[in-house]
């Protein structure tokens, strides 16, 4: 093995990062608060400590406020939603379960991955990118495979704009003797996530989106049911870190077991950005991101600009903004980018290039922004010549 | 399923946290910089922003100085230092795959338990808690051992403070036709890390030891060696997360590929950190721990109390001080966080209720808090009524 210069080359210099000033209204992150930002900053303390133990109580407590359940294991896996979604099925599936997974997205088909490498069986139940899932789908499905033990899906695609209610579909697995596992990344705090009122049996979020928190943990949930199948596995759980039962002896009150150095200072702008939520409430939330989804689809249609999604499936912290037929897609981002400062997103995987995701999540969901993004939409796309 | 009241109780109230003073002078976290805090709060923009790759390109040229590696795959996981292990052990063993696991201490023990959750058959060597691994021994087992491909160890055991010199055992497993995988979560910044010099493989560590950043990141080095082992498998990774195949597609440089979100702000602060080890110079860092740890060992010894490990092999960065015959140790610890809020750490398994482990990491090796916690350890057990 050849070696060369370690580190940075003779003279390389360096000097603290300061960010550029952004409005960010893509599919996450979202905005962060001042007051998120100046909790984060706060003196890192001990992960043992008292005075850390009793604000994480608290954390938890508003978490599952904002997740709508009184489940006594609800607490934040120190990891970004990916962790929080793998915590799910490396927990629940063991090798050689059946798992019907909807895929309508992006993010159901990481579903699909994560069942496959936990030696899973997946029934993958297929929809179109910007349609929810289709209940008599899974519903066929389940009846072809009765021995099926979990049902997986998104709630809110964050890379198609659509939204799944996931109430029937949990219904319908439990008439299965299946659990339910839901993905409410962009959803919490966005739309409403009833949790109890549902019978979801575990579900992850993140706090990049609707939370609107730095990015970096992922809330997770998990009923009595949940717990019992987890405890009731034959299989170890194949990843230490992810291994419920010992996150739990953790974050469980009474004897905290060490297992890992929790996220302290991500801890405090998550515990800061729940406070923010509970103040507002969650239906004044829920209000909020819809009145300002309809004032920008307002816009939207006056410069001439289309949805992707049926007006019933919409998210409204999330629109995804068809791109006209001549327009350059990148071109017009940049263009947000360069002369507003606003972020707005890509379309990913099929819809690369076809579509903006245009977020108003949790603190960007605002009526400034909406103007602000409207003004550089139109700029941007007559710069290009586009009439509308 | 009952169904009870979801999230606080009708009336709670709740309030910004605010952490109490505290010097961190325990086995981790130690204190943080302002710099670093400030860092993290800057405003968050998205995680494919052009100044935001701009920011984490510089930051892994200065991953590479801390490491002392010019490895093209130095980056940050995003996930404490545990999610750094697990990522080096999915990666790099297959099921089936003898793994020598060198076991004197709690993360030993911790290699040992991802080993077996990647279906490896290990195989264990033990040493005594606060001795280092002995080359000896590991001779044997690899000699006894043809079909091991890697060798396992921690070079700064946070559970005992003993040091284990990398360089003798990686050239053992080279010798042998393995790869070498070496813990440095507590020893980067502390002490000597020469990743190239001694031709580590694969390297994990955490941010919240001398590099005094907050929890919550690993930084991970892989060698050519090791990323053609990876490349190599004929297995898939049995986790979506910690695939250094995807990770790559996100971390280097390039065309970077959605893989998560990155933790966006615990990265500006990880920036920071790193930038003011390269200030300081990695030599005068290890120069100041050492004459800090001189310090307090001197100190210590002033007041009759022993260290645990022996002098050749302590690290300047934790001392494991011996509980005396009748002494209170949790009543002691309550004392110096009480009186003087300095937090040091309890002993983990073996050696809990034995030792007290005190910290001089990072921001906290500083000579004030050497003073500081002699002053309060001789006040809290002349309180018990001990002479020494």
């Amino acid at each position: 093995m050849t070696k060369s210069a370690a580190g940075p080359a003779p003279g390389a210099t360096f000097s603290s990062f300061t960010p550029p000033a952004r409005i960010l209204m893509g599919p996450g992150p979202s905005d962060v608060h001042a007051r998120v930002l100046d909790a984060t900053a706060r003196p890192t303390i001990g992960h043992l400590d008292p005075a850390f133990v009793a604000m994480m109580d608290e954390l938890k407590e508003l978490l599952r406020y904002a997740f709508q359940t009184a489940n006594e294991v609800t607490f934040p896996v120190s990891g970004p939603g990916s962790v929080g979604m793998e915590t799910c099925f490396v927990n629940l599936v063991e090798p050689g379960d059946t798992v019907v997974v909807c895929r309508n997205g992006v993010f159901g088909a990481r579903m699909l991955e994560n069942v496959r490498r936990c030696g899973g069986v997946p029934v993958v139940v297929d929809d179109d990118w910007g349609t929810p899932v289709s209940v008599d789908k899974v519903e066929a499905a389940l009846r072809e495979h009765p021995e099926a033990s979990l049902v997986a899906f998104v709630q809110a695609e964050t890379s198609t704009g659509a939204h799944t209610d996931p109430a029937p579909l949990v219904a319908l697995a439990h008439a299965h003797d299946c659990l339910a596992i839901v993905d409410t990344v962009t959803a919490v705090g966005g739309v409403p996530v009833r949790v109890d009122e549902w019978e979801i049996d575990a579900v992850y979020s993140g706090t990049q989106k609707c939370l609107s928190c730095p990015p970096g943990l992922s809330p997770v949930s998990f009923n009595q049911r949940a717990v019992d199948r987890v405890k009731a596995r034959t299989a170890p759980c194949q990843s230490w870190f992810m291994d419920l039962g010992l996150q739990l002896g953790y974050w469980s009150s009474g004897a905290r077991t060490y297992h890992h150095t929790a996220p302290v200072n991500a801890l405090y702008g998550l515990h800061e950005a729940l406070l923010m939520l509970h103040e507002e409430g969650l239906e004044a939330a829920w209000e909020r991101h819809r009145r300002n989804h309809a004032a920008l689809a307002a816009g939207l249609g006056e410069l001439g600009l289309a949805l992707l999604v049926a007006e019933e499936y919409r998210l409204p912290q999330l629109n995804m903004v068809v791109v006209p037929d001549g327009v350059d897609e990148a071109a017009v981002r940049r263009h947000l980018l360069g002369e507003s400062g606003i972020e707005i997103g890509t379309g990913l995987g099929a819809l690369a290039g076809k579509v903006w995701r245009v977020g108003l999540m949790g603190y960007a969901s605002r009526e400034e922004n909406v103007t602000a993004c409207l003004e550089a939409l139109g700029s941007a796309l007559a710069a290009q010549g586009w009439k509308g």
